[in-house]
């Protein structure tokens, strides 16, 4: 069986859409966030960063959000929500994977955290302030590549796994002065995204923070 | 024809590894950092983000690091050089590239530019200060890992892709109070990768600054 850790609209949002894409039997596990269940010892057991979300597939237990939609595509082939390996198609689905999460994600966290790279107030303010300016560029490449390749999704014409994840961060960027729903590619980019019957699903269950993008 | 950009000791040290682990023709090329050739419109046309490195491989463009790693690895399935596709094993593969890539290696880069998130002198120091200490708990992760799992590499007894990687990011902290190599485990695995061929092929041609690790 496999078990989802998650919590409404975290990273874990991203497993739990391609979960639904699959439209296999999952069971989603609620982490207490409010309570630091994931900062908690039986968590940290799961994955030492005591961050969300953690799979588990069978005896298998696995932490980065990337990672487990990169197992997951991978475990269910008929899906095809991955190109094929050795593909090109394949190693640019790589380079979205990585630059989503080592470089939106990363920027993200640190506008929603800033307290952790400072020692007080002012030097907080400075980390968020830089995080969306860097943030509000990194949106910009998001829509000029929409904007020069064919196709409504990331890859191009065939939907992937890593579709599930760029949504889910630019959902997060839902408070910003310049969101990525105001971008004109991003903004009906979101849109397709919401239309599809599995991330309706998803928000149905996980009934997260809205506006919804 | 594969064509690495690169630049001594950077992130293209990882692939420049894996490419003399895979004994296969390649073309190095050296980016002229010093003249920020990384920041042409050239070069930007190959890497919109500027960064090093980028592979070209026949007609494919590609970018970020583990990525290339990926890819690479994917494409010579001849050098096992990562676990099978849907396999337990590959799970964790993913998972290393990634947690090196978006939690090591984005806390590095901020060590080294802290100003890119602060405002002044002040604020940019505590910056580096807490990448320092963020990044010890991480190499002190990658200690307790190495030590928990049997086998000398980072998936147990199969060399892999990741260990270009982690082994470039843990090299990278030769300049601090407490570096990798100063680590129990770390340290001896170090000492295993500067004792792989490639590696000292690799320290031959790309004469990165010293100490090597």
């Amino acid at each position: 069986m496999i078990r989802l850790h998650y919590y409404p609209g975290n990273a874990s949002m991203a497993p739990h859409i391609l979960l639904q894409e699959l439209g296999v039997p999952f069971e989603l596990v609620r982490v207490d966030r409010e309570a630091a269940a994931h900062k908690s010892a039986a968590y940290l057991k799961l994955n030492p960063n005591g961050l969300i979300p953690v799979l588990e597939d069978g005896d298998q237990v696995l932490y980065e959000t990337a990672a487990i939609l990169l197992h997951l595509a991978d475990t269910h082939p008929e899906a095809v929500l991955a190109p094929g390996v050795g593909t090109p198609e394949r190693a640019q689905y790589y380079k979205w994977m990585l630059w989503l999460s080592n470089t939106l994600q990363a920027m993200l966290i640190h506008y929603f955290y800033p307290d952790r790279m400072a020692d007080d107030a002012v030097g907080a303010a400075a980390v968020k302030a830089h995080a969306e300016a860097a943030i509000g560029r990194m949106l910009d490449q998001l829509d000029a590549h929409l904007a020069a390749h064919q196709g409504p999704w990331l890859l191009g014409t065939d939907y992937s796994a890593a579709d599930a994840l760029a949504f889910v961060l630019c959902r997060w960027t839902r408070g910003f002065a310049r969101p990525a729903r105001s971008l004109p590619q991003l903004g009906a980019y979101l849109q397709r995204m919401l239309a599809r019957p599995a991330v309706q699903k998803v928000f149905a269950v996980e009934q997260p923070a809205m506006p919804a993008v």
